[in-house]
């Protein structure tokens, strides 16, 4: 088997087998193809794609690279929850202790954030003391005594992933939707989960634009997921606006305690809850997505779901005092408040405007290992479709460099637009895939 | 400029402009640009294509990344004349001498072959002392004084281009009409010829496989030449049957010398004497391609040819008593003859299954650097269009090593197929771009 002829196979149209993508990819992860290869491949398959079971085959073959974790000894279905990535997106610090406190296991391996603003484990390390870089028998360990972990993505797991993605970073060949599909996948069947919880972001914020490519992603998604045997569903949902109201890893911690305590912003809270009673009806724990959602408001308004982020917090060697006394939090050093001089209705807030906003503000990366900003960010004042007059507040940027925040703020001129009408808005949620039977 | 967002916007179908392909190529050949976004750009390439402006800017490019040579000291427009490859294909062994002998300067760089036979250098050299290692200077005064020289492809000469080849090689990026174009009219721009004739081979036997692909070819060359102010003719030939009888390097020698005193396979002269009559007509020697073509075959006739091809033998070192005594080339140790259990009209003799045939006698390379064997090959009886009896010989198999031999007469098999109606045969040529003004 020439790695030569399985690159002229996908470049003239052939559908490849099983054996020779697994072939292909074994000996990647090995070093044994040369990069340039491997490149000239990636964009053959870029423009001839890969069909089911090749798609399929390749998430395997990536997800064989490795070690895997194993949860078999739990003796329960262990769950995990992936987001596409979108600005403001803190769902899974509201949804992981709320799944863990309804006695779902959640197990979640996150990787850093490379974009707007950070990811999972970025947020939650702006917590003093909180670490994610756990062993896998610590992580293990952890979601059988509290039903809930997050750590880092490690090299241990699926290394081809991350040699491959590296790859097509810097070659043109991130843009497709079965590898975009078995990059994913391939972490999740690695991580050892037995139902997964997929949110794909679509619009202006995200990384899939429009309906075609979002519900193409998150089909693909579960079709792999059940041809290797996991249980998945699969959200598309809104990322023209941001996600509730702050953008920013300390900023989205405090807005996602906040939902923990019933007093934060609609949108996040009701995403949450509707994305993880989906989650814990996927694994028979409730009936139907809506028993799951009374349930877990439930756990939200008595306080057991905020008890459960303690708990994860305090269990990954954070300090949890902050909870009592938020100033304890890292906080930036100017506080900037941006005004509107036009009165009307706000028919945009341009999520990758101010996304990438917060990134020159610190709070992201634009290359991978870039150190961020736990403190920077910023926080909006409303949503869509709000009425706003001349002079009301519609943004605090927080700061910690003068440079910086000029930059910012120039960055979000023309992140909002107004309108006379009132404007149709968003929907918060855009289909879910599998739809529950009824 | 980021390579990355070349490579981006040509998989996207975007035109590049001549500063981004310029930059590009040389930051390639200065070993800035990895291999892996090469090859990425190279498959995009592949999918996308390359417009007129940008394969002349790639061809320019390309030309650039080394020495070029001059020969305007001379005062003359020096000819070159390239064939894409063919099996038996010794027709510049021909032209060349002819050429010079009218009088036309002509100077040719070539490659080692890489595939079925040797290439013009590879067949040279097989005279005994023949070197085809000049310098440029001595290439160069060479062409000055008897108006014929020939040598091997330096890296000196566009080594962006041997690069890139090597690249394409392995990453099934060889097949595409505008990068083959490039890279060949690039080594002929550098070469410093005023003038070129291009032979596109056709067939089953060739790389061209089909009559679109030579043509759009032979015109893609014809037409970056033009804009790079070169007077440059094309002709498709046919390659469905080797050229002349002849396969293997020592024996194209000598068949090339029996054209030379006349006594050749009317095929190849004729071609020749084709070829050769449009390059002066190109450079004005003459006024038409007729009349070019009476010249040459005066010159053939009278063996003024014959002349120049002994003065280039010994003016690169060869010794030149060979041709008074043919057995001083080296011979091969076995010959094996073939002969024919059918009798009918020969309706076919395969081009590509000769010349791996050869290959596999050792007078072929199946890799870049491997030592190939001057003796060995194939010497046919026919061309289509004869009648053989039962019992007639179809050819003889000149080898050195049994186990060779073996696996060439199995290769052989079914080369020949035979009909009891006279076949319609093949044109020797498909047309000439551009056709000479009438």
């Amino acid at each position: 088997m020439r790695v030569l002829d399985l690159i002229i196979k996908k470049r003239d149209g052939g559908i490849l087998t099983t054996e020779e993508i697994g072939h292909l990819i074994a000996e990647f992860n090995k070093n044994n193809v040369p990069d340039y290869q491997m490149a000239a491949f990636l964009m053959a398959i870029y423009f001839q794609g890969l069909n089911a079971r090749e798609t399929t085959a390749f998430t395997a073959a990536l997800a064989e690279s490795g070690k895997k974790i194993d949860f078999s000894s739990l003796g329960l279905a262990v769950v995990d929850k992936h987001s596409s990535g979108g600005v403001g997106d803190k769902v899974t610090l509201v949804l992981a202790p709320l799944v863990a406190a309804a006695g779902v296991p959640l197990a979640k391996i996150s990787g850093r954030g490379l974009g707007f603003t950070g990811g999972t484990i970025d947020k939650l390390e702006s917590i003093p003391g909180f670490s994610s870089r756990l062993s896998v028998e610590k992580f293990v360990s952890l979601v059988q005594k509290n039903n809930l972990a997050i750590m880092a993505q490690t090299e241990r797991l699926i290394p081809a992933d991350g040699k491959l993605y590296a790859l097509r970073d810097v070659t043109g060949t991130v843009e497709n939707i079965s590898l975009i599909a078995a990059s994913i996948m391939s972490k999740k069947i690695a991580a050892g989960a037995d139902a997964i919880l997929l949110d794909v972001k679509m619009g202006k914020g995200a990384f899939m634009k429009n309906r075609d490519d979002a519900f193409h992603l998150a089909e693909t998604m579960v079709r792999i997921g059940n041809e290797m045997d996991r249980r998945v569903v699969s959200a598309v949902t809104d990322m023209n606006q941001p996600l509730g109201f702050a953008v920013g890893n300390v900023l989205e911690i405090k807005e996602a305690i906040a939902v923990l305590e019933g007093e934060g912003p609609a949108d996040v809270e009701t995403l949450s809850v509707l994305l993880g009673g989906h989650l814990l009806a996927l694994v028979g724990k409730v009936r139907n997505p809506e028993e799951g959602q009374e349930e877990l408001l439930r756990l939200l308004k008595n306080g057991v779901a905020l008890e459960k982020f303690k708990q994860l917090v305090v269990s990954q060697g954070g300090n949890s005092s902050f909870l009592d006394n938020p100033s304890l939090l890292p906080q930036a050093k100017f506080v900037e408040t941006i005004k509107t001089t036009i009165s009307g209705y706000i028919h945009e807030i341009d999520a990758r405007k101010v996304g990438k906003a917060a990134a020159i503000l610190g709070a992201g990366r634009f290359f991978k290992g870039e150190q961020i900003d736990p403190s920077v960010g910023i926080v909006l004042k409303h949503k869509v479709g709000n009425y706003v007059s001349e002079g009301d507040v519609l943004a605090y940027i927080h700061a910690n460099k003068e440079d910086k925040l000029k930059a910012a703020l120039k960055e979000i001129a023309g992140t909002f637009s107004f309108g006379e009408e009132v404007p149709e808005g968003f929907p918060l949620v855009y289909g879910v895939i599998p739809p529950f039977p009824s």
